[in-house]
């Protein structure tokens, strides 16, 4: 299904291109700076940029709009060197299909260069037209940081864990991934001028969104149509991954189905085939996929009631709406 | 030889201890804090704090001396994450005498807690009692930091190469060492409400000051009484390392003598006294230690010149000479 906001969103995404593009990174020295250029050229879908970009939008014409360019370059960079140092930690070879910086070059590269696009993240958020509202920016900039950090580090602890509650799964995919993209919306908006209520609206709408869709993302991956999503179905279940879908089982079943989940969990099968049939068996009986669904659906239209709150441009308004859906639009 | 200045000295150690041990390194999740709290509370000599201190207390009393805590801090944090991420790199098992935060815990824990603390650091400067500097402020720590990165990945490269020039060198140590002594400096004297031109001559003073500390450590090594600097003579040369000292000897030596020194520096010989005895030999000839030594004292007194210029109170500013003088009073 086509955007009907097309155009709108082909514009700030070429505004953005054309700015990471007339950048920094062909410095010296190029040991340091051309695996940044390189982690930044490969691509993704630059949501987190295009948020801001919107949020900035919604409180201003194309020019004004210009001003949540350096919170939509911060926020890509951020978001990029978390890739790269998790990469790292993860020992993956691959990102976006290509080799990740780690492999092309080596460990230290990848742990020096992203310690750099960290702070080359403040730099370009400092680079605000109107610096009187750096300090409420870098406050959020901080915090939510600081949220990113924590979340992977909550995410390690977990694969640990046992006896991990859905208050705290909640809590830490918040962290790891809600808090940035509700944050890239709150600083553009306040880069535009935004009132604190608004930028805050926008904040929420942003991490219900983000919340909304990792729920989404769990539940597809078990119960989705793999031919749609690209993904093999069950990949979770296969690598014995603590999802919310998981979690929310281990609460919900009855003593002896629940020995039985933790039991599957904790070996992997050669055929995987049995496993993924029979967990997904003990979930819907207990009606899990439902339940998550609705959860997922009642963080969505907490989400749009924060975005109905909000006194931008409602023209933008519907733009960023339908970016959101998007994100849950796939068919679970 | 004891500090003349010495109570004013422990005054703001002691300031600047107790306001790190009231913060923020007891939060959650403890796997992250942990080895954070760990690597400051290690000690060191906290050198870059105590700038920033006594930048701070020249332009107000023991009061307005406490606007420079934030920078304190900052820059304190930042050190340390330099350290944890640089043992990291290196693959050093010591810190201090105690084991790296690797060691003691992994290298991903080391890598995700170095990159909070980099975030803390923006995070203890936004801090800052009046606001309105910041922006000033957040453009010295970006391009301090960014500097540090950029000396790093020199000193790497530098490793790889045999063609390094004396520009180059210095160039790397400015930005790998000096740079954040003189920005602990300059942003400690702008937090107390310093004018520009003061805080840039502190800021070149500092800049100075780490030249030609690095540079009387490299002699140190080669050429000072192991006895009192409680370090291997020759040490450097035993780990074929390419120092200030080699760098200028390259450069000087005549070519037969020249590559007799590259030869040398190619091979590590199980018994490494001819070999240092000999390299020594021909830095001494071409009175190599006396031409690295006079450009030290060249570095030192442009250092003291700068802070002659400092309009701040004299009292502090022979408190901050006696700390410089006390990093190149050991003997050579």
């Amino acid at each position: 299904m086509p955007f009907r906001h097309l155009s709108q969103i082909q514009e700030l995404h070429q505004l953005f291109l054309d700015k990471l593009a007339d950048s920094i990174w062909s410095s010296e020295p190029r040991g340091l700076y051309e695996p940044i250029e390189y982690i930044l050229s490969i691509g993704g879908k630059r949501v987190r940029p295009l948020l801001a970009l919107m949020a900035a939008r919604m409180f201003g014409d194309a020019e004004d709009c210009r001003a949540g360019l350096p919170v939509a370059l911060a926020v890509e960079v951020f978001h990029n060197f978390t890739l790269l140092h998790d990469d790292v930690m993860d020992e993956s070879p691959l990102r976006r299909g290509q080799p990740t910086v780690h492999e092309k070059w080596d460990v230290n590269t990848a742990i020096l260069s992203g310690d750099l696009m960290l702070i080359k993240a403040y730099d370009l958020l400092s680079r605000l037209p109107d610096r009187s509202r750096l300090p409420e920016l870098l406050d959020t900039f901080n915090r939510v940081a600081t949220g990113v950090c924590e979340g992977q580090q909550y995410d390690v602890d977990f694969e640990r864990r046992s006896d991990v509650t859905i208050e705290e799964y909640l809590k830490m995919i918040e962290l790891k991934t809600a808090v940035l993209l509700g944050g890239a919306l709150e600083m553009g908006a306040l880069a535009a001028g935004a009132s604190r209520a608004d930028a805050d609206h926008l904040y929420a709408f942003g991490r219900l969104t983000g919340l909304a869709f990792q729920v989404h993302d769990d539940l597809l991956d078990t119960f989705g149509d793999g031919a749609q999503t690209g993904k093999l179905t069950g990949n979770d279940i296969i690598r014995n991954k603590k999802t919310f879908l998981y979690i929310k089982a281990v609460e919900d079943l009855e003593a002896g189905e629940r020995e039985e989940l933790i039991h599957w969990f904790s070996h992997s099968p050669k055929d995987p085939a049995p496993k993924v049939a029979r967990v997904t068996e003990l979930m819907r009986l207990r009606r899990i996929p439902e339940l998550v669904g609705e959860m997922r659906d009642t963080f969505q239209s907490e989400a749009y009631a924060h975005l109905d709150a909000v006194s931008g441009d409602p023209a933008w308004k519907a733009v960023l709406r339908e970016v959101a859906d998007s994100l849950l639009r796939r068919e679970s």
